[in-house]
Parts: C-alpha cells; structure tokens; sequence
C-alpha cells in the first residue's frame, strides 16, 4: 500500500470570489472500508458551481463544508477493496467521493456503472447536471411547441441539456454563454437558434434588447441558472404565464453588483404576466431519476443529445480549475481527472 | 327622465399617489340600451386596489382606463331599462357598471343576484376579492393542516378570507394589519392567531422580528397582496417548499421606496427554500368561480366566515374615498354607495 489519500480541503470561507488559499491540499493513509462499505480509487470527480455555496457557512438546503473538511464532489472510481456484498475489486462506481484519490462509500450510496456507459458521463449528460435540467425543463418549465425558452451557461452541463430537449420539443430556444467560441458551440452542437454573446453587453439593456431580438415572440420559460444581469435582462421580456425554474445563481455565489432596487421590478412582472417562480434543488427529486435515464440515456446512444466535456487533470489543479469555472472559463462539464 | 348620468372619469394619468385632481366628475344624458342590453341604475359600487394599475399607462394585463375614460368597477344596481330577454325592470344585477350612477350592461354581461343575498356581499365576501382570497390560497398556496400562514392587509375583503380559510383548514394565521383597531378586529372577528400592526414598525427589520416571533415555526404560505416592507420582512422567514402566491402589491403601485437591491434576497430565499412564487389574475380563473360560491356561499350564511365592509355615500365622494383606502384608511371592504 504505497498510496496515499490525497484530498482538497477546505482552508477558510472565501470573502466574495474563492481564491487558492481558501483551500488546502493534505496527505494522509488511506482508510479502511468498515462493513458494507467500500474503499474506491478516485479516476475523475465533478466540479460544479453548487460547490461555491458549500464553502458559505450560511443556512442552505446542505451543511457547509467545515473547515478542514473534503471538498464535496461526486466522483467515479475503481473499487480497490470491498467489505460489502455486491461490489468487488475493480467494478467501477460513482458516488460522493469528495475532492480526492480515494473515498470510502458504503455500498447503498455507490452505484455501479456498467462496462457500456462512458465513466464520466455519469457526471454530467448523465448524471446530475443533465437530470437537473431535464427535471426543471419538464416539471417545472412546462414546456409547448411554439414556445420560447431562453437559458444562460448554455454549453454547460445543465443548460446545453435543457436547450436540447426543448428544441426537440418543438421550441425556440435561445442560448446566452460567454464568448464568440461558446456561442458557436450552442448553435453548432446543441442546435440552439440563437446564441448571445453576454460579455459583449455591458448592462441588462443592451444584454435584453439582444435577447428581445432573438425572441420576437417573448420568453415563454427562462431557466435560471446564473442570476444577476441575466435574470435582470430576461423578466421585462417573459410572457404572460411564463415560467422560471430556478436552479442556480452563479452570478451572485461571491456576491452581488451594486444595482437599484430590482424587486419591485420582479414583483410587478411576477404579478402582471402571472409568472410561476420556483426554486428546486434536484436532491429532492431522486425518484424521477429513472424516468430521465431512462428518456436521456437512449438520446444520449444515439447521438440525439450531445455535451461536451472539459477535464482538467490532477487533484492539486483542482481549486483552480473550480476558480476558473466560477468565472466561465471552462467549455462544458468540469472534470476534474486525478 | 329627469334623471342625469354622472360618472367619475380619468382627467390625467397620477404621479405616484394619485390626487383629488386625477379625477373629474362629468355628467350626461342616461344611454339607451342597445339590443341584448339593459340601464342598470347603480345603487353600489366596488373601490379595489386594482384600480390603481388601470390609471397608469403601462402594459399590463388589463387596458389603461383612458384619458376621459370612466373609471372601472364593479357595481350593483336595478334594471330600470331592459332590451334583452331574460332581464326585466325591478332585477337586482351585478356587472362592470364603472364608477357611474348608470350603466349599460350587456345581458351577457349581467349576473342577476337573488333577492336573499345581501347586495353588496357580491362586491366582496361572495365576489371578485373573496373569489381572490380563496383561489390563490388553496390551488396556488395549496394550505396543509399545522402550517403557518401570512397575510397583510388582512382585514380587508381578500385577507380577510384568506385567514378565515386557513384557520377553518387548521393553519397558524398571522395578520398583518395597520393600527390597533384592525389588529384587534382581525383577531376576533377574524379568528387570526395572532395580528402584527405594521405601522408600529419602521422598517422590515423590525417588521420581521414581530413576525418571527407570531410565526415560531417559521411561514409556509404568504399570501401576497401588498409588496413592499411586508415581503421584505416575510421572505427571510420563509420555510422550505414555502408557497407565495401574489395578487397584488398595493404597497408599490404608487412608486417604490428607496432601498438597496433585494432581488437577490429573494432569489437566493426561491432557491435554497425551493419556494414557488405564482403570480395570479383572478379574472383567468372564472371557470372556478362556481366552486367558490358553492364551497363559500353556505358559510357566509352560516355565520362561519365573517365579513366587513366600509360604505361610503355620494359618487362625488369616490376619488377621495379610493385615494384614502390606498393609504389604508379604510375598514373592511370599500364600497361606494350611490
């Protein structure tokens, strides 16, 4: 056993945007499966934004991550020894691995991944951030042939399924991501009808009268994922009885720009358009995750829905890679690749 | 035919609260019905907050009332002209009359109220604000037994209903209501749990604190109708999977008070508590209005769910009367009397 555990930590709560120091890289002897559990070799593990509220230690839906605790992540690995039925050496399974090179799960929250399935898939097209989409979009979103749907972060993992699925709904969909490359790739690879350029747009005025061009008919559903400028630009221009499953705020994680008062604003078109607002956490929802794989992952097969990913390779890279995710500069689903 | 149509009109659109000068009264010769129509002369008419939002010239879901337009509302009245089937002179009918003392209804148009039902209970308890009142709790704010419920403006004819409704369905009920006098009513004659007077609280701060402590279990539906200093004490407070359901924000529709961004707030509050917010109009929900009156009807007469109305005398008086209510001056629901 020369392996040692590796593992990011959490170092201090981050003041606005997480910087490197907030985290911490140790060492120490790798730990041993009690009964029913299993010790797994880490190959690759997610990053996502969700990550960046974990770091907060303000009431959430989730604990905060202590400080000197593991960085939460799922990942996916080899099992290297089992003290559980079902689950032997080398059967490769995804679960709560953290932030790390090896993680003890017990065998109830691992899952197997079949020899078929591409590991890391099950990280994102497959996994939670395209479950998460799918949930909203349909659920929540309700969406109709003929509608509009605009979504921002759209070559990630979450918004580039739910363009997907609406524009095979019969939808137009409307694309917002960061850079002339990211937009190509929405219209290109995820069939969006439209992609806009956000950092092309100083303020919400100029971002919505892209918008407005883009959707001559209105928004019919706005999935919210990143808050801030976005949301501000897309409320003027929903519909009567539109919708807006909200998942995400990754604009306001560290924070928020200095603005008047937008509430009012909301409020009034909340009331005016009869708008549905409502939040969701996917955890929630885990009895629907057999009725997505099993519409997803035959589209997935057949080449229907494309993703991209972005792996980025070594534990100790991982803080600044999240740090650069935070901020856009990723091209599809983060991966971390120990 | 001695008898003159006078008609409280639109002479210019408010700047913020609106003022005695908004208004004109103009008098004429009464209309003769059109086929399929009747004179109604009006006896009573509705003053509601909604008012407000058809004097400005904004997009709404509703026409702007026009420049020399008649003010809209709901009135009731007798038929003392009848050129359609099914109406004869002597009928008691209910319609959109307008701030009038005639009008001409289509028949269509014209619900005929039976002579044991208190005339202007159809302006409130057993109308449009009722209808309100029960509606959005109970298919938008979805009330369970053992929960806590929230309401403002709650002696007027929509919380008023709300409460009654959630306590009868064994909710906690909060009130939040301005001055002690509508505290008090709200508690014994509305049955509330517990009455907050906001005017003895300056800001939302403080407002929360008193909420907080009449609502220890934290609120589970808010009941919407006024914006503002309410909402922003409320959203914090809010429990997970919380229900919101917004009619109207009386507190905003005059302008908007000076404070920093809280649209964030309340983002973050949808997404962590997985909140639904659901703005309605109750005039799309009419095809539910026979199971109002079928559910809410039999209590009213059975003295179960209680009413208060504030009748004030002389169209002349309607401007001032309007302008007061919105300033909550008033006690109940606001009735003119012709």
């Amino acid at each position: 056993m020369a392996d040692q555990l590796r593992r990011i930590t959490l170092a201090r709560r981050p003041s606005g945007d997480p910087v490197p120091e907030d985290f911490a890289l140790e060492t120490g002897d790798l730990p041993n499966p009690g009964a029913g559990e299993v010790l797994v070799a880490v190959e690759h593990f997610s990053l996502d934004p969700y990550m960046r509220g974990r770091m907060d230690d303000a009431r959430s839906y989730a604990d905060p991550v202590p400080i000197g605790g593991t960085m939460t992540a799922q990942g996916v690995g080899r099992v290297v020894a089992s003290n559980a039925d079902g689950l032997s050496e080398g059967d490769r399974v995804t679960g709560m691995t953290g932030w790390a090179s090896h993680a003890v799960l017990k065998a109830s929250e691992a899952r197997r991944i079949d020899d078929g399935v591409p590991p890391t898939s099950v990280l994102g097209v497959l996994g939670m951030p395209g479950f998460t989409g799918w949930y909203g979009l349909n659920d929540l979103g309700r969406p109709k042939a003929g509608e509009t749907l605009v979504v921002a972060a759209a070559t990630g993992p979450v918004g580039s399924m739910v363009g997907q699925l609406a524009k095979a709904a019969g939808l137009r969909t409307v694309a917002i991501a960061g850079g002339a490359d990211k937009c190509a790739l929405a219209r290109d690879a995820f069939g969006f009808d439209a992609a806009i350029d956000h950092r092309a747009h100083d303020d919400a005025r100029s971002l919505r009268a892209a918008i407005a061009e883009a959707a001559p008919d209105g928004v019919d559903i706005y999935f919210e994922n990143v808050g801030g400028k976005v949301l501000e630009a897309v409320v003027p221009l929903m519909n009567t009885f539109g919708r807006i499953p909200v998942c995400g705020m990754v604009a306001w994680y560290g924070g928020v720009e200095e603005s008047e008062d937008r509430l009012p604003m909301l409020w009034r078109s909340v009331l005016v358009k009869r708008m549905s607002v409502s939040g969701f956490i996917i955890a929630d929802h885990w009895d629907r995750f057999d009725a997505f794989l099993s519409d997803v992952a035959p589209r997935v097969a057949k080449g229907e829905i494309d993703w991209r990913e972005d792996v980025a390779e070594g534990l100790d890279h991982a803080p600044e890679t999240f740090i650069r995710m935070l901020k856009g500069g990723n091209t599809g689903k983060q991966i971390m690749k120990i």
